[in-house]
């Protein structure tokens, strides 16, 4: 399979990057980085969770944050939500709402996520569907988390992936919805270049009008080889985060790097030809002010390797002169 | 092209590492690295360059260092070097001389390098033949640096390479040389996977006997992704450095990342079902043992992420306990 022409970065860093950082991050600075993300291209930018402010406190200022960004015409504002009560928080604040249902590859995971186990996350999926009807969203996505591997559980199988699929396409189905996207999250930086392939290879293989949409932590270092994997396979859609900000709050590993990198996978994919629509530059001024705001340096490279298209262009200069 | 079954790592820390940090590293630490790399399944470690202790200083105690390591007899011990002068002082020095030619597909890179453009060193390749004769040496290997871009000269084009390599291959040929290894080194980070792959399959179309070598950086995080493509195109031989030290004093760039990390690259192969004959536990003992020596972080990811075969292990332990 060729590689695709072009791809499209989903930014999560907003949302993922300060929930996991130990000092606080003021609203206003929280706004003050979303901001500068709306001048780098980017079409979609997650800023923060509807979660209870008594569990995850750094986002007690969700509606607040949402109220004070500047919004773009061009760009989708979203906000994650684990549970329906967050989603009716979400649909009450002006965000994108995609018709989402969340699901997990291990039933660990589930519970401490979601105060749900699998079973129990599939049996609620009715519930999902009347309300995100009753606002007029038809639900067709499925989020995957754990679907590589588990610290909890370990190796999560690609039949037990898949079987958690294709239980929740159906019951989506029976109440007449249309799956056409899948998003598959590395939560814990479990994949290899090959399972990410022969995952996508598979879902492709069983339907093959679904999207793919990849959530990639680079945990063990393998975050852009995962996605260059993805990118063979065809994957167009990637979550990522300026900087690499970010990690899982219950990965239960401290002091690894989080998503990989928005910079680092648009530089890749532009050197590669692959159209990002982003503005390279514009990204890493995104990555030093959020440094400054979360007061320590994040694991990206790009920022200190240097665009080379900035190189070419010097040493062009040169060789004319 | 499937992946290979295995693959050998040549660490190039102690020499690449140890030569661009900024604080002084003691003979007695670098000996202390090597003495612990010993334990790692590693069977070659390039341990220092002779090169001119006016110009780098950090490598005037070459003899020294190679004199007190503790030797095991099956690992091959290394060192650069960049000139004739430097030839005859390793093969002075017991370590593992390869008949390897030093090139550069950069003109600027080149002379800066070794004080020779391209045309210079490609007319002294017979006095380094003979050097190399008179010691009992085929010369079988052509290493080319800053192979894939250079931030003196930009873009490096594959024809630009190629023409290097087909030029010193033709007088190694004339002068009774059997070329049967190419070392591509990427020296300033430029390279990306598809470029990678492009590369070594027309290498390989051009001449399918010659097995190929790959040193590559991690400046702009393209590192590891870049190795995948090479293992895609059977590639099995790589020098990397444990922690991820090094980087290369000519490149004009501060603060980058250095060379692939072992024990990053060794974990995706692990993963993978390649071999790589090495103890993951091992190789982050001795990052642990070089960030005290170099007195700071390395960028290296598994340190943090944690090795997933003892993860499972623990894991398999709780669901049968």
């Amino acid at each position: 399979m060729s590689l695709p022409k072009s791809i499209k970065l989903y930014e999560v860093g907003p949302r993922e990057g300060f929930q996991i950082e130990d000092g606080p991050v003021s609203t206003e600075d929280k706004v003050q980085f979303v901001n500068k993300l709306n001048h780098t291209g980017l079409s979609s930018i997650e800023v923060t969770s509807f979660v209870s402010p008594k569990w995850v406190p750094k986002m007690a200022d969700a509606e607040k944050v949402l109220n004070r960004i500047e919004r773009k015409s061009n760009v989708s504002y979203r906000a994650v939500y684990l549970n329906i009560k967050g989603l009716k928080r979400a649909l009450r604040n002006n965000v994108k709402v995609d018709g989402d249902l969340l699901l997990s590859s291990s039933n660990t995971f589930s519970k401490k996520n979601t105060n749900k186990d699998i079973e129990e996350t599939l049996q609620n999926i009715p519930n999902w569907i009347e309300v995100y009807q009753n606002s007029g969203i038809n639900v067709n996505q499925l989020s995957l988390m754990t679907a590589f591997g588990c610290n909890y559980e370990g190796n999560i199988t690609l039949s037990q992936s898949l079987n958690v699929l294709r239980k929740a396409k159906e019951i989506a189905e029976i109440n007449n919805q249309t799956i056409t996207k899948i998003k598959l999250a590395d939560t814990m930086g479990w994949a290899n270049p090959e399972q990410i392939k022969r995952t996508v290879y598979t879902i492709k293989e069983e339907w093959s009008d679904i999207d793919i949409l990849l959530h990639l932590h680079d945990t063990r270092g393998l975050g852009i080889a995962n996605a260059y994997a993805a990118l063979e396979e065809g994957v167009k859609d990637f979550e990522t985060a300026v900087g690499g900000l970010g990690g899982c709050p219950f990965a239960a590993i401290k002091g690894a790097a989080g998503n990989i990198a928005t910079e680092d996978l648009a530089f890749m994919c532009e050197e590669m030809g692959i159209d990002t629509g982003l503005d390279l530059k514009e990204l890493l001024n995104c990555t030093q002010v959020v440094e400054k705001i979360v007061g320590h340096k994040l694991p990206a490279h790009l920022k200190s390797g240097g665009i080379l298209s900035n190189i070419r262009k010097y040493t062009w200069a040169m060789q004319e002169s």
